[in-house]
Order: structure tokens, then sequence, then C-alpha cells
């Protein structure tokens, strides 16, 4: 048996998410069976991110093990002729070590958090992006972004059916920046708590628009309660970026 | 009566194209359905490019003829209001003078024909580019095409059913750069002949997988023979990005 590092891409759209479900399509699913298609084995895909529904990837780190001999290329082209129509795509597929694992071994993973600040509806970002009609200062967003960087207790970020036995991560960077009519959040951590970002990315919202100074922001930290902090901002917004690994 | 000049993004998926037709929706019939919603007049709009089935638009140019006084915010909004759920929204609205035509008065028109080289197949930008997973050369695509820059009979690249009463036109630029996994060609002229940039778009991916020299384009558009060029370009990675005028 050999065990593979593959690169996804994929619109979160119509998606339940990374995990395999009983209410709808999974990118999981749809990768294990894809992969049967190819060499008739029953495989279980581990990803460094378990992304919810609607959230996208740009590259998930994914790893599976596989029976059949095949090449790197052959196992990402043949994988992605099975997954069609489904928009999942493997970006690449590479060896990796048989201690190798896409979910524990990651020591950071990379997130991108997009809102475009337009009066226009979305067209072509419709379900790609969050729509924030009334204007943003992305200046003020990233100050108090700052405020959360470094070891902090998220539990005023953390939704409540979040499984992490503690609430205390450390997030290395979140950056806020605009480009043009759209603004871009980075954020990156060892790992992150369930909804963290996103609920992070609904808060500085608030300070966007001016409701929220950098103090807010502080005091919703350190209140430990998540009714203190903003919104849940949607799903669509969401991409997973990338993962890294010790050796890398 | 007021003329207003109006600015249009929208995703081409699922459009018959700009102008208005029996067999499904378009951005026109659409547009001048939500002006008639907004203030109960039945408007023609006029556009500065009449793009095609699934092409996009990230700044068409319309004009229409409103008499119900308003301001443009107020225009802009309510009709982005009424357009929904339509992949069309107005990005903006303006007063235009009563001889400006969004058609006639163009002096120039620009394009983006967006093409993504990778061996992996398009997730979230499925519909919304050309997909070509062999590799191509960005830079002779460049080379050649700048053979095509001025003015010429485009009767090679020109559709059978293209209207223009002439095959000659000038194009004034005719860019192919390489970003990353993504191939952008910049079309700029007066005005285009039918799937002019789509044609060309085709045959300068012969160029770029190395089929084709920058001999066989310029042997290609001496011609004078659509049979002489390469392919037409799927509709799903042309944009129509901006028209200009005169005045401005």
């Amino acid at each position: 048996v050999s065990r593979y590092k593959l690169i996804l891409e994929y619109d979160g759209r119509g998606l339940v998410g990374w995990q395999r479900q009983d209410n709808g399509p999974s990118v999981q699913a749809a990768l294990e069976q894809a992969i049967f298609r190819f060499c008739g084995e029953t495989v279980t895909a581990h990803a460094a991110g378990r992304t919810d529904a609607g959230v996208h990837a740009l590259g998930q780190v994914v790893h599976v093990d596989i029976d059949k001999p095949t090449t790197t290329d052959t196992l990402r082209d043949a994988v992605n002729h099975h997954l069609r129509p489904a928009a999942i795509a493997v970006l690449s597929a590479e060896a990796a070590a048989d201690d190798f694992h896409a979910r524990f071994s990651a020591v950071r993973r990379s997130y991108l958090y997009r809102i475009v600040n337009r009066r226009a509806p979305l067209t072509l970002d419709a379900g790609r992006a969050w729509w924030v009609p009334t204007p943003l200062d992305a200046g003020a967003m990233h100050a108090a972004a700052q405020i959360l960087v470094g070891k902090h207790d998220f539990t005023s970020f953390r939704a409540s059916e979040c499984q992490a036995n503690s609430p205390e991560k450390t997030i290395d960077v979140l950056d806020v920046a605009r480009r043009g009519e759209e603004i871009e959040i980075i954020a990156k951590a060892r790992s992150f708590l369930h909804h963290q970002i996103r609920n992070i990315a609904g808060t500085l919202r608030l300070v966007g628009a001016g409701k929220w100074t950098r103090a807010d922001m502080a005091r919703a930290l350190a209140a430990r309660d998540r009714s203190a902090a903003g919104e849940t901002a949607p799903a669509e917004g969401l991409y997973f970026l990338s993962a890294e690994y010790e050796d890398e």
C-alpha cells in the first residue's frame, strides 16, 4: 500500500462540507467514490481542514492509501475524470511518507475570507464572497484584528457545537487588506475552533462599519462569551488556502 | 425625459446574451423589466456591446431614457432590487447627455478573454474561463497576436452570420500575458466583428500549443477565409470590460 498526498480545489456551493454526511454530497464521499472507480478500493480520505457546508478550498490537503500501483500523474488525472461533474478537482498528487497524516501532521493552516464591499449585488462572485453593501474601513479592521493575534481563549468566537478540547488557540497571522472593492482577510494558525474565522469576520465587519472600536474588540475577546462578539459571517466567503507540514 | 448611462456587470451563464430573444432570458429584457417595475415605463435599453450567450460583462455600458424624476443612486439601487435574482447588477448610474448613445457614441471597446491553463478541471472558475489542459506558451501567443494589431480584413476571424458591412477592423491592442495558471488576452478596438475575439483566441491557442508559428498566423489573416483560422473559443472565457466615449 502507498500513501498519497493530494491537493484539492472545490466550490463549496451545493456541498455539505468536507465530511461525509447523510444529508447531502460531501467532498470526502465524492473523492472516496472517485478513487473507488479508479482502483476498486474502498479508502478513507483524511483532510487538513474539515470545511463546513458552502466553504470553498483552493488548496485543501488530503491523504489516502491505495494498493494499486500507479503514477501520481495517472492518479490525479483518473480521479479528476471520475470526480466529474462535481466541482471538485485534484490539483496535484504526490507520494507521501507512511507516517504522513494530512490532518494530524499539519502545523499550520491558512484561510482566506473574501468580502466584496460595494453597493451593487454580486453576479459573477455570487456564492463566492460575502456581499457587504455599506462602506467598510479595512485599515480599522486590520488594526482591531491585531488584538486577536497570539494565544488567547477564543470562547467568544467559538461555535456552540465546537468539539475542541480547549478554547485556547494561537493565531499567527490575521491580516485585513482592501484590493479595490474587495476586502481580504488572511488567517493563519496551527488550528482553528469551529466557526472561529467566520465569527471573527462577522465581528470585524462591526469595526469596519464604525460601530465598534478596537477597545470593543478587546472587550469581546476578554468576555469569553459567544454573545459578546459579532454575527457568524456566511460560509460562502471562506476559502481553505493551504496547510503546512513540519518537513516542508 | 432624462437619459441615463448605466454600467452593468453580469454572469453570462444561463443568459441568451445581451439582446432580447424568444429562446431564453436576455440581459436587455431583464433590465427593461426591472426598469418597468421601478417606474412603470416601457423603455428600450441600448448597450455598447451586444454580447453573445454565455459571455460575461464586468463593465457593459447601457443607456436608457426615463420620464420619472429620480436620483442616480435611487435608480441604481431600485433597478438592482428588481433585477433579483438574476445575476445582473447595475454598478453605477449617471445622468447622460441627450445625444449620448451607448452603442453609436462608443469609440473603443475592451474585452478580456480568460484561459485557465492547467491539468485539473475547473471548479470555482467553471463557466467563467476556458479550460485548456495542455501547456500554452503565452509569450509565443503574444508575439503572434501582434500580427493582428492594426487595420486588416478579418474575414478569417469573422462568424458567417456576422452582419457588419465590412470585414475591415482596426485592433488597437491585443495583449496576451500569463498570471500564474491563467492566460489573459486583452483586446481593444473601436468595434469588433461577430465572434472575432473568440476566433482569435481559438487561433492563438494553436500558437500557444506550438502547433502554429507566427507565419501561420500571418497566412491565416491573409487567406480571408474563416476555415484558414482556428476554432471558435467558448463564450464562457469572454468578458466585456469597458467602452470609451469621445468626451471622456
